[in-house]
């Protein structure tokens, strides 16, 4: 990608150009990190302010920590479009999670602004706060504020260094002010869309650029404890063992099995120790965790029903006992099916044909879809990795990214057209 | 057990005391601590003698801090009978183990000095140093010095507190002396016995208060490195992911089904643990331990050898990787089959009929077994329960320990009686 005659092209590269540029801005050389509520994210928000003001671009931040940006529209009462994604980032992550959507969502609206003829409804551009929740261990706090999600609790919670969740919101909004006055009326609200970096190798294993997603999945997660007996590993014949760490195993095999054999589900235990975790010693009890993610949440919800008895299954055949403490039952967020078939008729057209996908990670248009109908697409990214210094975009993906974004832009902005 | 009249019940009564009185010799209240060489293990030796040597026997203490108390025979060259076990214990361990076959073979040996008619052959009680091995992180080293089997390098290793074998040793046999010089002449030894706590529910099971050992069990341990590839949880289907854990959690389970298929064999993975061991990230790599023990070194051997394959084949499924590094391969150690056949049918005569049992546990007899025929007699101890401070055996075994091991003496003498 060389010539500047394609005007898709030099948005491109003026967009990979910005992501390096935010990407100088970490706390920590070894990648990416920007912390929510952090000196780097103010800074990183600060550098965007000043490409989106010159655009015509009214910029403000909510009592969240959100940062909105509107194009205002002739008719200031239809409902708004919003377009958004976020700029907080993991410890030493890559450069594009988050990064990638806020700047094709500047991109894509700086074009309309330069239009001729302006938008019959504002459109808006979210940067929402705290996506990762590596900070304050939540995330989507942002997204969560504009629907009214987030408990007053929250507000309370302290990181690392034991700063309170609401000082560090107050030092970064300045402003302050009530957590309320974020949250946002659906009515005003037409239709969100975000574009993410797909963190998995679908696109990738297709060759394609573009991904619709249907739906991002439900999450269940939950933590085990396998209680048997202790003994010496030389002295205690096989049949008469209580070892709490082969029930333990045996279990972590059926999530394997199960989660296999269903479409569009994955189970994960990614945690597994044993005490007293020695040599000689039969394994006492064993600690695992589950995570287990799908689209639907019947199925879902199924499978880590058959899991919770796979478990005393296996602990009763070693008369052992489990304990299991469910922390975390979060329902999938379908995206709007007319925007998806919209979407995908629009890029049909353009000679587009994105496969629809389900998103296994989180998103904050998992949020928005709780307020308006809400459309996420995926762009390609090397060998599926994210949350690593090596993360990575293609150029040509990025171009397809501005394509698509201005693609449903269009088809959306014709439904508000007078 | 209240009465006085039998005289074997008086005798188990005086080793429950005596049990008690070196049970209070302890560095920690919280159950029995002597480690070797320390000052609590010299006091419980210097009471040992105070009950040796009024009886008549010799007490020294040879280069390797093995404790010798000799009841002298008629002829000296005639091959010397043996017996003994160990006084020192693992940290906060019981009462029993080690002391019980001491101080069996302290009052057997008593009863002999008493008899009318002196032995042909020196009878020796031995209380060889360092059996458990807790503080250099060895084992056996008294009996392993009369064996000749003690590396130099070995008197380098270093305690938790810096002290060096070499120095811990010199402290505590006050003679110091070349290593060499506790080593044994084959020739000059006739049959060992020792006297333990079977540390297993056997007897019990059986309802037996004695076992004859037939062998000690070999032992190969191993440590298992598994890499994958570590990735979302929510992002990497099921098909596509290279789950060290899974790999890991499939071999435990193998390693618990070819160890139950097999007679006297148990297989043991103690300890497992995942990197980076997160509920949301698909571990790239996870670590574990095994053990393998059984009487026959072939079939042990061979049960390695398919769980080495197992270990490759479950990675290979997963597209991970496997190292194997085996971190100990002791053979088994038969017991004499002549002296088990004779203590067997001595002991029918009186009554008992000692089922044969393999020993899971690793026992000084093991390495006097490579010196002269040995023979291991198990005492049934409460629930299988060792290494704890709620050790038990109970006096009526006690008694049984006795009335055993006088049957065995007198019929090894009578093979040594002119």
């Amino acid at each position: 990608m060389t010539g500047t005659r394609d005007p898709l092209e030099r948005r491109a590269q003026r967009l990979v150009d910005r992501v390096g540029e935010l990407a100088a801005i970490t706390s920590r050389p070894s990648g990416c990190t920007r912390l929510a509520f952090s000196a780097e994210l103010a800074a990183a928000l600060d550098l965007l302010r000043g490409w989106l003001e010159p655009v015509g671009l009214r910029c403000e931040m909510d009592a969240a920590g959100n940062l909105s940006a509107v194009l205002p529209g002739t008719d200031p009462r239809s409902p708004r479009l919003l377009l958004g994604s976020h700029l907080d980032t993991v410890l030493d992550g890559g450069r594009w999670d988050g990064a990638l959507g806020v700047l094709v969502a500047a991109d894509c609206v700086e074009r309309l602004a330069d239009a001729s003829t302006p938008p019959v409804c504002d459109v808006e551009i979210l940067v929402f706060a705290d996506e990762e929740g590596v900070r304050f261990g939540t995330g989507c706090f942002g997204s969560r504020a504009l629907a009214g999600q987030v408990p007053a609790s929250e507000l309370e919670r302290v990181d690392a260094d034991g700063v309170r969740l609401r000082e560090a919101l107050d030092g970064h909004t300045r402003a302050g002010g009530a957590l309320e006055s974020a949250s946002r009326d659906p009515r005003t609200l037409g239709a969100f869309l975000e574009i993410h970096i797909e963190q998995g190798r679908a696109l990738e294993q297709l060759d394609l650029p573009i991904g619709v997603v249907s739906a991002i999945a439900g999450n269940t997660r939950a933590e085990l404890r396998f209680d048997g007996l202790s003994g010496h590993a030389g002295t205690v014949p096989m049949g008469e063992r209580h070892d709490a760490l082969a029930a333990a195993a045996a279990w972590t095999v059926e999530v394997e099995r199960r989660a296999s054999k269903e479409p569009d589900l994955v189970g994960t235990v990614g945690a597994l120790s044993a005490l007293p975790g020695q040599v000689n010693v039969i394994a006492g009890s064993a600690s695992a965790t589950l995570d287990v993610r799908g689209p639907n949440d019947d199925q879902r919800r199924g499978v880590v029903e058959q899991l919770r008895r796979d478990a005393e299954h296996q602990s009763g055949l070693r008369g052992a006992r489990v304990t299991w403490t469910e922390t975390l039952d979060r329902p999938a967020a379908p995206m709007d099916p007319r925007l998806i078939d919209d979407a995908r008729r629009a890029l049909a057209r353009s000679g587009q044909e994105p496969p629809v996908l389900v998103s296994g990670a989180g998103h904050d248009a998992a949020v928005m879809a709780s307020l308006c109908p809400a459309l996420l697409l995926f762009v390609r990214c090397r060998e599926g990795l994210s949350h690593h210094p090596d993360e990575h975009v293609a150029p040509e993906d990025v171009r397809s990214a501005l394509e698509a974004t201005d693609i449903v832009l269009e088809e959306w902005l014709a439904r508000w057209r007078p």
